[in-house]
């Protein structure tokens, strides 16, 4: 049907449903007449950038005025912001994985309150890279947690779950194929890492904390270069696990 | 010597560093100048609510200006915003522990960079509570995770290293005594146990997934409250281990 799925028998009983972090809900807001158009939806870390993304869509869509005009949708909280351009979402989700994780889940509400059919979500973003060219643009086969396995653990109720970090092989592609055909826009194909801490997590020497030798960093380095990964992210396990159970199709 | 230790051999050797997250640096601001004069720093997750707190500062403690212009120190970024008021900082820290962590990383290099002497650092933040009274402040005796334990988690190079998540018990005190001197604040002291997700990971019913009962949901929280938890929150054991190893006086 192309519909997003929400797997959750409890919401269909629910009176009302408060978006809270994106400051919408369904009692407040007509949520099919704002949404129920949106084909694309873009999420990134920073609010600044996503507004730009927005309106460089914009300009790209030959949409009306300068985008210098775009309201935030999310303007009642700043936990995230969202912009659109046509049948585009332009979203902030923060740094590392709970935050990326609340806005998910709530995205992904509103996109079934709004009865969205056929939903392509796409996750960019400033990421290390591994052995490629600096400015590489790295287009993710399979999202890897900090020990190179393809799986995020949720801890649900105090209890791990693991789920996949498949990504939609298909849009991985047409991405890849879509940047062949722009000149010196270097980019690959590669496995992305995502850990939870950027200093001690990623192998950074300049945190407050640091307890390993510039050798350690780079043996383990060298490791996940071998494994296959060619960028180190925080948000990428738990975008790919949501995106999968949800039936969006996504990649980062 | 009350200075905050960075346990960092490789720091001394770096001709700048960049507090990138801040969008501040050794080479580029004066940092003792700028902050030398710190004693104290509260954080929490939203910019606009650590704007209003500092705004709020400076009116108790009689400072000039009505707060309207206070400045963001971190304007350069839209990460993390923060704003002074005489010895104090507000800085906002996103959500969920790898927000925080990056943060924290960077402020414990600037107080450090800045010469910092007996700084106490504060965290506050809306919580779940767990069976208190509705909005009733809950003092952090120890920060626990998902399982009650009084431990962190944190991947360094691959492998867990497990950190403590005691807070500083004279401070908890102290604030607890002063609650008692304000009327209907309703204040006591507990466990605060951190997760890493909002949703699944709190037992909450609401989620784009759910996959447990209402029963075992609050099977959990009984668990949890038996353990002597009191809220949930999302920040407090990375807040906790990394406050304890660079000697910041700290609580939540």
């Amino acid at each position: 049907s192309g519909l997003v799925h929400v797997k959750n028998p409890h919401l269909d009983s629910m009176e009302e449903d408060v978006l809270y972090h994106l400051a919408l809900g369904t009692k407040t807001h007509n949520l099919p007449a704002m949404f129920g158009d949106i084909k694309f939806v873009c999420v990134g870390g920073s609010p600044n950038r996503m507004r730009a993304f927005a309106q460089l869509m914009r300009k790209e869509l030959g949409l009306a005025g300068d985008g210098e005009e775009l309201a935030d949708i999310c303007a009642g909280t700043d936990r995230y912001a969202m912009y659109r351009a046509g049948p585009l979402l332009s979203i902030s989700h923060g740094m590392g994985i709970p935050s990326i994780s609340i806005m998910l889940h709530e995205l992904i509400k509103l996109l079934h309150h709004a009865r969205c059919r056929d939903v392509t979500i796409i996750r960019m973003g400033t990421s290390g890279g591994l052995g490629v060219e600096a400015g590489s643009v790295v287009v993710t086969d399979l999202a890897v947690d900090s020990s190179f396995r393809p799986r995020f653990e949720q801890v649900v109720l105090g209890d791990v779950v693991v789920r996949s970090t498949e990504l939609d092989k298909d849009l991985a592609e047409e991405l890849l194929a879509c940047s062949k055909q722009i000149a010196d826009f270097p980019t690959l194909m590669g496995h992305t890492m995502c850990t939870y801490d950027f200093y001690e997590g990623q192998g950074r020497l300049d945190g407050a904390l640091c307890s390993f030798s510039s050798e350690k960093k780079l043996a383990y380095l060298r490791r996940a270069y071998e494994a296959g990964v060619r960028n180190i992210e925080m948000e990428s396990t738990a975008f790919a696990a949501l995106c999968g159970l949800c039936g969006l199709r996504g990649e980062s």
